[in-house]
C-alpha cells in the first residue's frame, strides 16, 4: 500500500480522497487544509484519517510516501518542491504551475530524486479521449488538420487564475495527447467582463508544426454550458459533445474529395456526406483511472502518459499566451482610448 | 409597377425572380443569365420575362427601372456601375463589392444619379433578427458586451471567394445592425485545406469601440451545419440557433452580478441562473420583405437599413481582415517551413 | 406523355402538379378546383393548364389518361369511380376512402376496366422508410417485435376528418409495408377537446398476428410537432424522427440478451448498450418519387407497392378502429355522468 | 433526533442511509439486509451503524422510532405491519403494497397506533413537479385536460415485479398530487418479450372523472431511455423532459381558440403559437426533502402530502389496471393462435 496525502479540501481535494481511499494501492494518511470547516468534514467522513492545517506537515511525514496537491495554482510549485525533495511522489492538480521555470525545476528535481511527478490531467483517462485516441492511432481519422473547441459556461470565477488558465489546460493536455506536436505560432485574443486585468472570455489559436491548427473558444461568461469538441480529418470528422449523454462522439464519414493537387486551385471540391456512428463509450470515474495510473507509474509498471514534462507543454503554451494576451489588452485599451 | 431585370439566375437569382414576381410593387421584365439552360428554365417558369445572355442588354434597355444583381462579386461593381450611370436603381447581393474604392465609387454615383443602391442582407429581415434588434432597444439585455458567432458546414466551396467573404458578410450586417458601431481593431487567423491561399476555416475577432468584441468561427470544413449567435449583455443573454425550429432564440435571465466597480478586482462574482424565454418568432420569407423594402425605399416611403454605406462597411471589414490574413498564412507557412 | 387532371387545388393539390409539371412521363392538362381564387392561381401560374370547376368536367374529358384526387376523404369514391368508369388511372390521396365496401368496389372496377387503381401513401417513398425497409429486408434488426409511434402537433383540425383518419393512415401503411401482417386485435381510446364527437387525442394499439405490437399516439393538441417512430427487433432497435435534419434514423446496437427459453420466466436477462449508427438517408421529394411509380405502373413496368388493395389495408383498420373509438367514447361518456 | 433503522441495503436504501445520515432530524441505529456484501459495505461506511441481517431485529429493537422500507415489494406488508405494530413510523418505498387489502391494513393499523405511514414518492419532491404544481395551482395552464407520459428504458428488469409496477407508480403519484381526481375507466394493453406473464412494454389509458385523461407508454425495450411527461391546458400547455439538463420544463402559450361551444362542432378553431418559457427549476436532492418531510410529519408540524391514503389509490389503480392487464394478454394469445 502507498501511503498518500492529501493538500488541499476545496472543490478537487474530496475527489481524490474518495478515490485514493476506494483503491487497493493506496492509503489515505493525511489531509492538510487550512480551513477548520472542511478539515472537520474529513474527521467526519474519514476518521482514521489525519486532518491536519499545513502542508507543511505532511511534508514532514516519513509515513508518507506520496502527495496529491489540490491547492490554487500558485502554491503548486513550493508544495511540490518540498515533497519532492523529502522524497515524496507527488501528484499535482492541473496546471503544472505557473512558469516554465517552476515546471523545469520539478521535473530535475523529481529526476534527481528519483520520484514520480504528475500532473493530474484528468480527461486524458475518460471514455471519451480514449474512445478518441484509439480512432486516431489506428488511421480511422485519416490524417488531422484540425482541432476547434469551445469550453464556455457561467463561472465558475476563481480569485487565483483567470479563463485561460481554468479552462485552456483541458484543451491543450487532450490535443498534447491526441496529436503531440510542436506550436509553431499562436494568436490570441480576450474580453474582460469583471476584472479588467484578467480575461473572462479568451480566443486562442494554436498552429502546430505538422500543419495543423487548433482554436479554443473559452468563456466564463455564456448563458448555457458548452463541451464541443470538433477534429477534422482527411477520412473521417469527429464532434465530442461530453454534455450529451446518448452520443458523446459522433464521427462522421463526411468530407471533401478532390482529384489531384493540381487541381486544388482551381476545382471546386465534391462533397461526401455520409453515415454518422456514434460509438458506445465506456463509463467510468476517469479520477480513478488516473490515481490507478499513479499508482503502477510508481511502481514502475507503467510509463506515465501525463508526466511532468507533459505538464510542463501545457503550462509553456499558457504562459506563451498569457505573455501575448497581455501586450493584447493593453494595446485595445490604448486603441478603445485613442478612437 | 417598378420594372426590374435580375442579372445572374444561379443560386440566389431564382429566389430574386420568384420573389419579384409575386410582389405587387414590380414587374419582372428580363433575366440576363450566360448559361443556356438556365435560361431556358426561366423561359419555361415565367414565359413573359425576356431571357438574355448579357447583363449589358438589361443595362442598354429604357424599359427597366431597377437592376438586381445576383453574379459573382467581382462583377457587382462593373454592373452596377453601368446600371447606375444608365439611371437605373440597384440591388445588389452581399457583399457590394471587393474593396472600398469600388464601394466608395458605387455610393457617390448613386448619389449623384439620385437612384437607390441597396445591398440584399436578407438576413436583416428575417423575424430572429428583428426580434432580437427589438430586443436590445428596448434594453431588454442591458449593455452589450459580446456577439459570439459560429457559422460552420460543409461546403459549399465557391470558385471565385474563399469562405471568409462567403460567410462574414451575414454576420457583420447583423452586428452592424445591432450594434453600430466602429471596429477598433481585429484578429484574424485561419486554414487552408484544399486551395493553399484560400482559407476554408477562418476565426475572426472584432474589437468594437464602445467596449464590445465580437468573434466569429466560420468554416467550410465542418461535418455538421452550425448556425450559433450569441450575444452577452449586462442583464440578459440570448443564444438565436437558426437551425432550432422550435426555440430559434433563447434568451436568459441569467448572468453575473456583483456589488461596486472597487470590488471587482477582488471579489469573486455571484451568479443569476434564471428562466429562459424562446419568444414567437414570426415566419415569412426574408427575401421578400427585402424586395418589399427596396420598393418603399425607391418611393422614397423608407430610409433604407442597408444602403451603400451600411453595404461599404462591410466591405471595409472584409478587405481589412483579408489584407491580416493573408500577411498572417504568409507568416505561418514561414513559421512552419522553419520550425 | 401521360396526360393528367389533378381534382382539388387545395393543401395537397398544388403539390401534384407541381410534381407532374417536370415529371419527363405526365403532361398536366386540367385541374379541377370549386373555389375561384385556387383557380386563378392555376391559370397564373400554369398558362397552359385549363382551371375547370367540376371534377365532372376532367371525368368526361378523354384527352385524359389518369386522375390524380386531391380531395375531402368523402368525395374520393365517387370521383374515383367515375373516373375508372370511364377508363382512366386514378391516383388517390390517402387514405383511398371512408369504409371498406366503398374500397372493395373501386378495386374490383379498377380490375375491370384494367386501369390503375393507386393510393398516395407518399411517406413510403421517403429516403427515411426506404432506408428502413432494406434495413429489415436484410435482416439487421433480428425479428420485429414493436412499432411504436408518437405522431402529435398542434392542429391542422379538418373539418372532415378526425385525428385518426387524419394521421393514422401514415403509420398503418408504414407498418403494412414493412411488416406485412394480419391485425388480430386492436386497442383504442381517444379524447375530445373540440367537437365531442371528433376525437382530438388518439391512443391505438394493434396486436399482429405475428407475434408484434403496434403503437400509435397521435394527437392534434400537442404543442410541439413530434415525428417519432420507434421499431423494436432482436439484434437491433431503431428510432426514427423525421424531424431531425442530422440524424433521421438511429440504429441502436443495443438489447437484451438471454440465454435459453427456459431461463425467460426466471433469468434477468442482460443488458447490450453498443455503438449508434445513422445512416445517410438519401434527400429527395418523395412525391416526384409516387409519380414516377404511378407512371411506371401504368406502363406495367413495376408492380405497384400502394395499389387498391394495400390502400383497402389501412382503410379496415380506420374503419374499425373508428367503430371501436365510438363505442369507448359513448362508454366514457357514461361512465363519467355515473361518476 | 428520531433513531431510524432502514431495510434492505440494494438499489435504493444505499441513498435512504446517506440522507438520514447527514439530517439534523435522524440518527441511524441500524441496517438489516440479507446480503453479507452489502452488510460489510454499511459496516465500512457507516461504522457506527449496526448492520443486521433480518428486518425482525430491527423491528424487535426497542431504540427504533422509525423503519425505513427498501425491499422487494412483495415484502412490504408483513414488514410495515410488524413495525406499526410495534409502535414504529414507517416509511415504505413506492409502491405501498401489493393489493388493496394490503394497503386497507397498514392504513387501518397506523391509525389504531398513532403511527406516520408514509411513501417514498420520491417524485412529488423535486423541484420539476414543485414548479409543475404551482404553475397549476396558480391557475397558469387553465382547466387541464390532459398528462402523456413516456417513461421507457432499456431494462432494468426486475425479478418481482412487471413494467407497470415499476415505472406507472411515479405517473400515477405526480398525476394524483397535480390533478386529485377519480379514474373512471381505464384501457391497458401490453408486450411481453422476455417473460411470456410479465410484460415489459406497456399502454396505460386513465379517464378521469373530470373530464381529463392520462396516457401512459412504458418501456423496458426502448434503446434509449425518454422521461418525458405533457400536461395540456386550455391556457397554456408543457413539457416537462427531466433528461433536459437545461430546460427540464418547457411551458407553451399556445392553444387553440374557438368562439363559442356552439361552435364546436363545426368550425375549424384558431391556433395559438406563442412564447416558451422554462422556468427555473431549483436543484435539490428530493430524497433529502422526503426525509425532512417525514421528520415534519412525525413531529406533526406538517400534514403528509404521501400518506398511506395516497399510496393506497397508487395501488388501487395498479392492481385493477393488472388485473386487465392479465385478461387482455390471455385474450391476446387465444386470438393469435386462432388467427
Amino acid at each position: 500500500m502507498i501511503k498518500v496525502g492529501v493538500v488541499g479540501y476545496g472543490y478537487w481535494g474530496p475527489n481524490l480522497v474518495r478515490n485514493f481511499s476506494v483503491s487497493r494501492h493506496f492509503q489515505v494518511v493525511a489531509v492538510a487544509e487550512n480551513k477548520p470547516a472542511a478539515r472537520e468534514t474529513v474527521a467526519r467522513h474519514y476518521p482514521s484519517v489525519l486532518a491536519c492545517e499545513d502542508a507543511a506537515e505532511l511534508v514532514a511525514r516519513d509515513d508518507i510516501d506520496a502527495l496529491a496537491i489540490a491547492t490554487p495554482v500558485a502554491s503548486h510549485f513550493p508544495i511540490a518542491r518540498a515533497a519532492l525533495q523529502s522524497g515524496k511522489h507527488v501528484l499535482v492538480e492541473k496546471p503544472l504551475c505557473r512558469c516554465v521555470l517552476e515546471g523545469e525545476e520539478l521535473i530535475e528535481l523529481a529526476a534527481r530524486m528519483n520520484r514520480v511527478l504528475m500532473v493530474d490531467h484528468t480527461f486524458l483517462f475518460t471514455g471519451a479521449v480514449q474512445t478518441i485516441r484509439r480512432l486516431i492511432n489506428r488511421g480511422d481519422l485519416g490524417k488531422l488538420s484540425y482541432f476547434d473547441s469551445m469550453r464556455v459556461n457561467l463561472g465558475l470565477f476563481q480569485p487565483d487564475i483567470n479563463c485561460l488558465w481554468d479552462l485552456a489546460p483541458h484543451d491543450l493536455s487532450i490535443i498534447d495527447h491526441l496529436w503531440n506536436d510542436k506550436v509553431v505560432a499562436m494568436d490570441i485574443s480576450g474580453y474582460c467582463h469583471i476584472n479588467p486585468t484578467s480575461p473572462d472570455m479568451i480566443y486562442l489559436t494554436l498552429h502546430y508544426a505538422r500543419d495543423a491548427v487548433a482554436h479554443l473558444n473559452l468563456s466564463w461568461m455564456s448563458p448555457v454550458k458548452v463541451r464541443r469538441f470538433a477534429i477534422g480529418g482527411t477520412d473521417r470528422m469527429l464532434i465530442w459533445d461530453d454534455l450529451d449523454q446518448d452520443q458523446k462522439i459522433r464521427i462522421y464519414d463526411s468530407g471533401i474529395e478532390f482529384r489531384s493537387d493540381d487541381e486544388r486551385a482551381t476545382i471546386i471540391p465534391d462533397y461526401r456526406i455520409g453515415d454518422i456512428l456514434s460509438p458506445c463509450i465506456p463509463r467510468h470515474e476517469a479520477l480513478s483511472a488516473v490515481i490507478e495510473h499513479f499508482a503502477n507509474v510508481i511502481k514502475r509498471d507503467e510509463q506515465s502518459i501525463m508526466d511532468g514534462t507533459r505538464g510542463l507543454q501545457v503550462v509553456a503554451i499558457l504562459a506563451e499566451a498569457q505573455c501575448l494576451l497581455d501586450r493584447r489588452l493593453r494595446d485595445l485599451q490604448k486603441l478603445r482610448r485613442g478612437s
